[in-house]
């Protein structure tokens, strides 16, 4: 019986060699270039978009599992598929390293007067920043919410530049790299001393909207707000405020909610916030390591209709 | 005897408590308050500018030792010092941290798309990279020439991120965090090799103009091409034309040759530049430490004579 796999992704060269080396009876279509009789057949999907939900959506489909290229599955219909025993598995792990390089790269930018500098190469303008008006990241306090594989990273690289790192997780649990971990309630005396605030946690039910003006009308040291996890875990016209009041001394967004970021929003003119447009996570080498997740499940599915790796828990949502 | 020191930094907090603990036959004057008679009695000078020319091409000048605020002591007239038998002493060592970590941001503001960001957030717009546009320091080559304070601590943190580090110093000598040294001469297979290569080295007669037509022939990998050296290290006309001959990837500077660097010059506008005015080295806490070492030898000056700590050596320049 032919497998067919459908590729929600972009053409790229590690996606033909993955098609190259597929057992001659499981089948590899495009999602641009497949038919809608080939959409009916789909049984694995590879990716994620609106042609997925267009497949989930008929009532005869036949998917039995999806493996997003994202660590993030909050934009998958996580009770429909557990509701119709659907696996799903994720990326997650092959984004700790681009991940972490851009959060201690947007805080670097920021304590190293960088983002100055680039405005004043763009104006040809040569002016030396005063000594009060720079500093280092070597001993300040951070604050991690999240110590999975992309917050262990960030507090790793942290740890070298001497930054005293804590984190926060569900149970406390302690994690690589963090000198301590606190739960969400008990992390209250780290966040009023911390100098930079990162997020980096899952979007689910606990997490959207955390970020909000009870969270920052708490914080005392006017810190550094970053996001690398998901735009809805922030209100953002909580956090717009937040930076007018000086609560936040800055913000280094690569998420946000709405994304994209429309032209007339605010934020886009707000000082002190950097944005990147959503790829912190991404790298020259990431469709070959998605490949990877995808090729060891693959081959385990095949044979069993199980997976080896990278399996979201879907009532948890991660 | 009063002991007369001309202070000629810029007025400061941490400098009026270093008035405030001197003994009371020490004076503290500042340059741009000071007499003709009172230059004419100056015994110590604390910084450097114009001014501490003039004193010295006085001939009956009475300096006896020169405590610059800088690291590097190339503006100051090495071969008359020696002749006159003035002490010299630097900073060095002050400047490893925020120099380490301004070299780091750099190199993942460009690795990780920072720039790009920047230009579209000054535009409210939003376009995501490609994956091949975006990589991650972690794996990639780095060969820093200078393995003193700042270079080791550069390669301390390159390590903490992955990349492979070697060093070139005057003998080849091991330095730690170097995972290879090497000599200007020896280095060659790891200079073409290198993905990154950072110049901190002093300017001397040996570093003036080292990197120029024929080093940048050299290059295969069109590496990045950091300084936060000197900027008369560098044959800049050299360097404009490795990036326009892609000998040079990218270019992230901190001092160029001419400084500061007149509007109309040509590398304000080459493409794949980063420039910052010569600040890479500054921090809210400089002239604090710069006090430390400045008191720590004013002690041993007003008892012996002698100085304690960063005495430059004048035949050597650093």
């Amino acid at each position: 019986m032919m497998t067919t796999i459908l590729a929600i992704v972009k053409q790229n060269s590690a996606l033909e060699q993955l098609r190259a080396d597929l057992p001659a009876d499981v089948k590899l279509i495009m999602a641009d270039q497949a038919t809608a009789s080939e959409l009916a057949q789909v049984d694995i999907i590879y990716g994620w978009g609106e042609v997925g939900k267009k497949i989930l959506a008929q009532p005869q489909h036949q998917v039995k599992w999806i493996q997003t290229i994202s660590a993030g599955v909050d934009a998958l219909p996580l009770a429909q598929l557990q509701q119709q025993h659907v696996l799903l598995s994720n990326t997650s792990g092959i984004h700790a390293e681009s991940i972490a390089e851009s959060v201690i790269g947007m805080l670097l930018m920021h304590v190293r007067g960088l983002q100055q500098s680039v405005a004043q190469q763009a104006q040809a303008q040569w002016h030396k920043l005063q000594h009060h008006q720079l500093t280092t990241l070597k001993g300040k306090k951070l604050l991690v919410y999240g110590t999975g594989h992309i917050g262990q990273r960030i507090a790793e690289l942290a740890e070298a530049i001497g930054m005293k790192t804590s984190g926060v997780n569900r149970s406390g649990h302690p994690a690589a790299h963090f000198a301590a971990t606190y739960t969400m309630d008990t992390a209250t005396t780290a966040l009023v001393q911390a100098d930079v605030i990162v997020n980096v946690m899952p979007l689910t039910k606990t997490t959207e909207n955390f970020f909000a003006a009870d969270f920052f009308k708490q914080l005392q040291q006017q810190p550094i707000f970053v996001n690398v996890g998901r735009g809805l875990s922030v209100d953002t016209d909580a956090l717009l405020n937040a930076l007018q009041q000086q609560q936040l001394g800055f913000a280094a967004l690569d998420v946000v909610a709405p994304e994209p970021l429309p032209a007339e929003h605010p934020l886009w003119r707000q000082e002190n916030v950097l944005l990147m447009p959503h790829i912190a996570g991404i790298f020259d080498g990431y469709m070959g390591a998605a490949n990877q997740i995808f090729v060891a499940n693959l081959q385990e599915f095949l044979a069993t209709g199980q997976l080896v790796q990278n399996q979201v828990e879907l009532q948890r949502g991660y």
